[in-house]
Formats: C-alpha cells, sequence, structure tokens
C-alpha cells in the first residue's frame, strides 16, 4: 500500500486548487515484482512485530488489571488501585497509535486482519500482500499472548488471558452486531485518514492519521468491552484464542472474524462507493460552477 | 460549507506576510446549484452516519458503564471496575475528534445542530444545507440510540438510555445556562478551530482543528454531567429523548434546543463581531505601522 | 505579544539551512501606538473570557465530583461515580489546551498572569499589555467562578469552592516550592513552545504549542493536588478566593502570588540566558565547523 | 545528534518523489570541536533539568496517589479519590511528551540513558556526549526524588519513595524480560519518530515525534506497573533508589540497568539491521521498476 497511497500533507494546502488530484491505480492482485522485494518481507516482518508488541502489551495491562483488583489477591481497599475500563481502553487505542505511527512507514501499519482486508477489498494493497500480513498479524498475536503467559503464569489462566468472549446476558447476533459496528468505526477512520483525496479539495484537517486511528480504536473499546471484551481485530482474538485455549473463547471465536470482516467490508463500500464516487461528481460540479 | 472555508493549513506560515487574506462571501441562504450537486447529498449522508455512530458509541458507553457500577448486578466490589464519569466524558470527546477528523473533508464535520445553527448564522453554509444538516442529525441520532436499546435490551430502560434530564437540586434557569455556556465553548472553538483569517497574521498555532473541538466536549462534559447529563447538542438530546421516550425526558427536552442554540448564537457573534471585526480594524492599525 | 512572536511552522524544514533566523526586537514598555489599536483591546476581551470559561469548566468540575463522591449526599456506592483527582487534572489540563489554541492568535493565549509576566520579563510583551491582561485574567477568574457558585449554590461552600490551600500537614515554605517548580514546568514549556528560534536549527519538532502546554498543566496538577490543590495561576488562585471568601483561602492566598511569580521568572531566566544564549554561540560554532 | 538529524516536516510531501534521501554520517566517537562548544553543556544542562523535574513530578505523583488511597490516613471512602494506576501512567507517559517537545531542540530530548545508549549504538551521537548526557540525567533524577523526599518527608519513605521493586510473585528473569520488552517498545518508537528517511519515501505520517514518544511510556507503564513498577530509564530507578536507599531497591537495580540496555540494543539493531538496510534495498527495487 505504502508506495501507492502517499498523501500529500495539510502543508502548502493553498495549492491544492492550482493542482490536481490523480488516484494510483489499483494494486495488482499478484504483483511478481513485489515478490522479489525486499520492502514486501520487511513488512511483513513489521506487521508481525507490531502486532506482537501489541497484544503483550495489552493483555499484560487487562491481567495485570484483573489481579488488582481482584479483592480476595489484594484486599478490599485495593478494589480502586488498578487501571480501571478506562485503562485497558488506553492500552489497546494507544498502543495502535504508537504502532501505526511507528510502522506507517514500512508496511503501512495495518496491525489487524480486518483492516488488511478492507484495504485490499479497496486495492490498496495486492491479494500476495495480504495474505501475508494476515498470516504475520496472527502469528504475532500468539507470540504476544504467549510472553504474557509466560510472565504472569499464575494469574494468565485465572483471569482469562485475554481472551474475547460474550459476556452473559447478550445473544450472539448482538455480539455479531457489535463487532460489525466496532470494526466499521475502525476502518472508515483508517480510510478517512489515509484517502489521497483529503486534501484535494475543501478540508481544512491536516493528516494526522495515528491519532484519530488509535482514539477510534479507544472509543470502541469504551463502549463494546461489557459486551464482548471487544474483538475489532481477528488476530488479536485469534492470539488469545491460541494461548488461552478454553472451550467458550473457541465457541465465540467465529464472532471475532465474521464481525471484523464484515465491519471492515461495509466500511471500504461506504468509503469508495459513496463518499468517494461522490467526491468524483462533486468535483465535476464545483469545476462545471467555477 | 467546504468549498468555501478552505484553510491553509499551519505550514508555509512564512509566506503569510506576503500573501493577503481574503474572506470567503457568505453563503447564499439558498443555492440551487448546491441541490443539483452531489456533494450536498454526500455530506447529509456522512453527517447521518457520524451521528449514528456518535449516539451508538458513546450511549452504549453510558449504558455499560450503568451496568458495571450497579451494585445489585456485579457486586460490592465491582463498583469501580467501570469506566466511570471520566470515561463517559472521554467518549463524548474522543468520538467527536475521530468523526469531525473523519467528515471535515464531506460535510465540514458538524455532527450537531448547534454547530450547524452557529455556522448558519454566520453565513458559513446556506439555509438549505443547514435543515438538510439538521435532519440528517436528529434521524441519525435516534437510530445510534436506537441501535443500543437493540443490544442492550435488559438495561436500556433501567439505566435511563442515555437521555439528557436535569438532576435533582438544580433549577431549570441553571440547566438551560449550563447547556448555553456548554454550547458556546464548543462553537467557539469550532469558529476558531476553522476561522480562515488564522493564518493569515500572528498565530503560531498551526491547525489541528478536530483535536480541540474533541476536548472541548471533554471538558464540557466533565463539568456538566452531573448538571444535566451535558446535552450541548439537539440532536443527541432529541435522539436519547425519542428511544427513551419517558415523560421527565420530554420535559426537560426544550432546555437542550434552547440552551445549545442560544449558545452557538452567542458565539457566532463573539467570534464574528468581536474577534473578527477587530482582526481587520487590527490588520489595518498593524499596517499603517509598518 | 502576537505580532512579534510568530513561528514558522513545523513545515518547509527543509528551508531552514539556508533561511537565517532573525530574533524579533524586544517589546517596549509603553507601546503609544498599540493603545490606539483595537487588537489590543480585542485581546484583553478575549483574555477576560478565556479565563472565565477556564475558571467556570474547572471549578464545576471539582465541585461536581466532591459532591458525587460525596458518600453522605450520595450513599457509599457511589464513591468511584466521580471524575476523580485524574479527572479534574485533565479538566485543568484540557481547557488550557482547548483555550490557548482558540486566543494564540487573538492575545497570545496566556489566561494566566504567571505566564503573562514570564513573557513580560522577556520583553515579549509591553508592560501596558502585561497589566490590560492581569486586570482581565483577574476579573475574568472571578466571573467564572462566580457562575459555578450561582450554579451550584446548595454545594459551593460546602465542597470547598475550588479555592488552593495548603493541605495539612504540609509547611508554607514546600507549599511555595510547589508552585514555584510547577510553574516553571509550565512557563518553560511556554516558552520552549514559542520560541523563534525553534525552527531555525536542529530541531525535529514540529509547533504543536497548544498541546504541550496543556499537558504540562495536566502534569502539574497530577503531582500537586494533593500539597496545595494546584495553583500555578494566581488568577485563579484569586478568583476563587474572592468568590468562595473564608479565611483560610486568603491566609494562603500569598502563595499563589509569590510561588508563580517567582517560578515564571526562573523560567524565562533559564530560556533565556541559559537556552537562548546558548543558541547563538552553538550557531556560530556550528558555523564554524561547517 | 541534533545538527545531524534534522527531519524534513511532513509538509511539501508531494515533492519527495523528485528529492533523494541523504543519511547523515555517522557521528564520531570523540568529536574535539564538539568540546569546545556550548552547546554541548547547553544540552547536557537541559538534559539534568528536563531529568529532574520528570523525577519531581512522577514521584510526586506517586508519592502523593498512595497517600490518598491509604485508608488508615483518609478514611475508607477515600480509596477511590486519588490518581490511581492510570494517573501515574499518564504522569510518566505526559511528562517525557512535555519535556520531549521542551528540550528536542537542545539536547534531542532524551532524557533517559537507555534512549542515549541506543542512539549512541547508531551512532547518532558521538561517545562524549552519550556520557555526558548519562551522568546529567543520572544526576538530575536524583535531584527530582530528593525534592520529592524534602516536600514529602512525611510520606515519602512510608509509601516506598517511588523505588522500582519486582512485585513479590514474579521471577527476576520476569522482571528483566519485561524490562527489556518494554525498553524495546520506547527506544523503536524513538527511532520511528527520528529516522530521516521517515519522510523520503512512502509514508503518510507527519512527524509529531513527541506526542508517540509519550505515548509509548504510558502504554509500558499501565502495563508492567504491576510487576516492576517500570523502569524502561536507568536515570529514573538509580535516583529513586539513591534517595530511597532501602535494601530491596539496591537488590534489584541490576534489573534496572541491564534490561533498559538490552531493550535499546535490540531496538536499535531492529531499526537500522532490519527496517533501515530494507529501506535502501527497496528503494533499490522501487526505482528499477520505475
Amino acid at each position: 500500500m505504502a508506495k501507492d497511497d502517499v498523501i500529500e500533507s495539510g502543508a502548502g494546502g493553498g495549492e491544492f486548487a492550482a493542482k490536481d488530484y490523480t488516484d494510483p491505480p489499483p494494486a495488482p492482485l499478484i504483483d511478481a515484482a513485489e515478490l522479489g522485494s525486499w520492502s514486501l518481507y520487511r513488512a511483513v516482518i513489521a506487521e508481525f512485530i507490531a502486532t506482537l508488541l501489541f497484544l503483550y502489551i495489552t493483555v499484560a495491562t487487562v491481567i495485570g488489571y484483573k489481579h488488582q483488583t481482584d479483592a480476595t489477591a489484594s484486599g478490599p481497599d485495593a478494589a480502586c488501585g488498578g487501571v480501571g475500563v478506562l485503562g485497558i481502553a488506553w492500552a489497546f487505542g494507544g498502543m495502535i497509535f504508537v504502532l501505526v505511527y511507528c510502522t506507517a512507514g514500512i508496511s503501512g501499519g495495518h496491525i489487524n486482519p480486518a483492516v488488511t482486508f478492507g484495504l485490499f477489498l479497496a486495492r490498496k494493497v495486492s491479494l500476495v500482500r495480504a495474505l501475508f500480513y494476515i498470516i504475520a498479524q496472527c502469528l504475532g498475536a500468539m507470540c504476544g499472548v504467549g510472553l504474557v503467559k509466560a510472565f504472569q503464569s499464575a494469574y494468565f489462566v485465572r483471569y482469562g488471558g485475554g481472551a474475547n468472549e460474550l459476556a452473559s446476558g447478550y445473544s450472539r447476533g448482538t455480539g455479531l452486531a457489535a463487532e460489525i459496528i466496532g470494526t466499521f468505526v475502525l476502518v472508515y477512520t483508517v480510510f478517512s485518514a489515509t484517502d489521497p483525496k483529503r486534501n484535494a479539495r475543501d478540508s481544512h484537517v491536516p493528516v494526522l492519521a495515528p491519532l484519530p486511528i488509535g482514539f477510534a480504536v479507544f472509543m470502541v473499546h469504551l463502549a463494546t468491552i461489557p459486551i464482548t471484551g471487544t474483538g475489532i481485530n481477528p488476530a488479536r482474538s485469534l492470539g488469545a484464542a491460541v494461548i488461552y485455549n478454553k472451550d467458550k473463547a473457541w465457541d465465540d471465536q467465529w464472532i471475532f472474524w465474521v464481525g471484523p470482516l464484515v465491519g471492515a467490508a461495509i466500511a471500504a463500500f461506504y468509503h469508495q462507493y459513496i463518499l468517494r464516487a461522490g467526491a468524483i461528481k462533486a468535483l465535476g460540479s464545483f469545476r462545471s460552477n467555477a
């Protein structure tokens, strides 16, 4: 994605009226030259390391929080000592901000199979690159959760291993819908933040892409941690399920793949057909006025 | 608003001394060409979707928090497990940051009838566009709250449905004044962040508009959640009232329309007549010195 | 200050090697032309409104929080419902971020007599402008706290009115030192963020000034709320004391004027004599190498 | 580092295709001219002051929080009044954001011997400068913790003096690994944020370096405060140990030097050999396609 998706930064916005927007050509399904380029393998390594760090930090925060707030372990007065659900939501959102910032120039900063799938549907990455990324993300997630299990052996299983499960009192349909809408919020933000047309007309918003993407993840966690624990990232859910390896986590696993992939597809459709198609027509009507 | 309100980004600031500021002409009340342009309908769709997502995420956070902190449901030790009032304030502020970022290039990123009303008064959007936006925002808000009700059927009514109501112990005048000042803070920030004169003189502040706008919403929620639950957005208050549909929410509903619209009008007046009119004179006096 | 202190934004950094840095001339003590310029009075109005909003939002957050966590009023389970000390610290820091962002282009965004005093010592603002600003800030603070008292009449006095007082167990010397260091952190950040030399050499940090300034306020509140309630802003402390009007708040008031003014003076000295004087020499030695 | 490591800001990104990237030459081990330059001593002073302020604010937050949540001192209902582990994590991350922002133009904004060590390994700073920085950082940390001890004499020792110690239930190997990975996250972010190649190709991320660096510190604290209290900064751990001066803090001290230095070395290796070496090859393959 990286080489095609360069975005002119907000600076020099005054020149955009003169300078016309050109859409990059769609990425091919299979790009033979790409397979021989180090930049692909480097990007795959970066996705692996980033997803590993993402799961390590976030699942460690979840386990540490549950240990701190466990009245048996820490005494009743310690109940408020933990980072809280707010701290957990910050951990997920903040790590995505940091890691998208760090890897955007190397791999595009996906760190999430749903994001990769959405960008593939929009023909921003080739099929080969998308598959390589998704495999690297899933392996990275397993390694990250594995590290937490190794470090926190006494508490890991006891506190649920950071696995995504449907909370009691919610139907499967609700969980699936929550994952679809949550991933829609995330992938819609990704598309908005990386849209090459963004500066080509009428926007007064400079591109500081990783921050809103991280905030979108933070927001969705605030809203849906009580329902599903919030997946919106199949690699995150798979990695936690593989290492935790209990029936409940596996039974609900399909929700955390179907939901995010459907949500990402809807976001890609919304951006490409409603917002972008419109952008072209609007540019036309704007010009005929001028 | 979009096409008229292009702002030169902070970059290239060194050139501004040479380059003079030109105010865009006021938007017409009714722009016939606009009605035939896809960019209007696309913007209306974007406002509908953004307000839907705003209400879905924020009301889900409110309901989930109240469920978590309900001692009967979760046991006394769980009282601190929820995201807290701080988490609720983050949900409102953070979603506005994300959604203004995402929709600024499409619709200007209003997501709030009070903002649309303020920008209409300042002649930044046409009357037709303002009406279309406000209708889309109200419908989007209803759909967003409706989703939460469908997902959280067991808890939605029990925990107040996210509706804005005057807290006991506060008079109607206090609630109205709190809404007026809160909306003033928000709309004043919107005007400051989107002022085309911003870079034309003496400012060392680059334009990263959606972040301070989101923070303004966050701040107002911290201060006034104990008083009114914080509206400062008539679509948010109407959507919650329609879906929750209890007498108390309807009785206080007028506060959440009159307050925000008055606050937005004062902010528009303050910006256009105190700050902007002054800017022109100051530019004059500055030049006569040079 | 505004017209002298223009900072080239981070953009176009590549050109700085060629373009030399020029220090703006020091502001005169009394600038007669300034007194006849609308931009001065406009700036004074903006400082008044900004300080009013600052105190209104922050003191309302403090009172609302104390009411929520008052076990007698809300029952024991409500103890965690409030925004917490973390929420209060966010209110102070976040409002400074928003208000500096909004007023930077109009008045320079001081909102604090200590900041005005520090910038006056560095000859960035004239004596006349500094005095006008400080008076406007103090009046604005009184009005802001007055609004909270009017809205929260039942709780305002009971919960301390947001006034700064030395906590029991701390000596006056400790309180004074805490105020000095806290204000040093704030004013040092202000100088760093608005330094015109910032982009003239060796910096890879773009200027997004209001955010670090707001964070500096947030940080100092986290650290010193338990000691003094955190002043670091004489207008904030005076405004709260005038409206609350109890002996204890008046007895400690001098700490919240002497501390911040001394801290601001040290920061001005550190920036002008250690960092800036050095910058000139370093630029010399750098060139002789090239 | 500063003079070599200038980064073109995100602005004007459209020109990068034409403009080629040039790597700065590696810093010499000993630069005689540097020793005679005021910019070195000025940078050392800035590192001293910044590390002092960092430890003062963060350790004061830790002590204040523990005092507030101490049920004996404040009564049972006060248990939730403190800033929480989330507030402590914010204090560490937020101060790094503010201080890196303030000192980046003067010293490069290290404030951490592990960062200095990583940048030395990558030949971004000379050996002499690295040693001067590390000494200044350690002395600054001692002075900062010393201030807190002087101000909080009644509580400092009772609440652990902010010293890093391995929590009970964790092995030394776990603590060491947690420090290594945590520092890797930080130093990897520092390298990503200051990479001069960042804008030379394929990145749509503007450089707002201090914010992601601060967030990386925030994230690591959320995850590992329950394990080691989170060091990832040998100066911070040494300063707290020297002032607190209890056996346990000294016994574990080696973990907080070996861990961060190893983590920084791995991050330097990862960035220079995996990501950067690859960048050169990728640039080659990219050009041969064009």
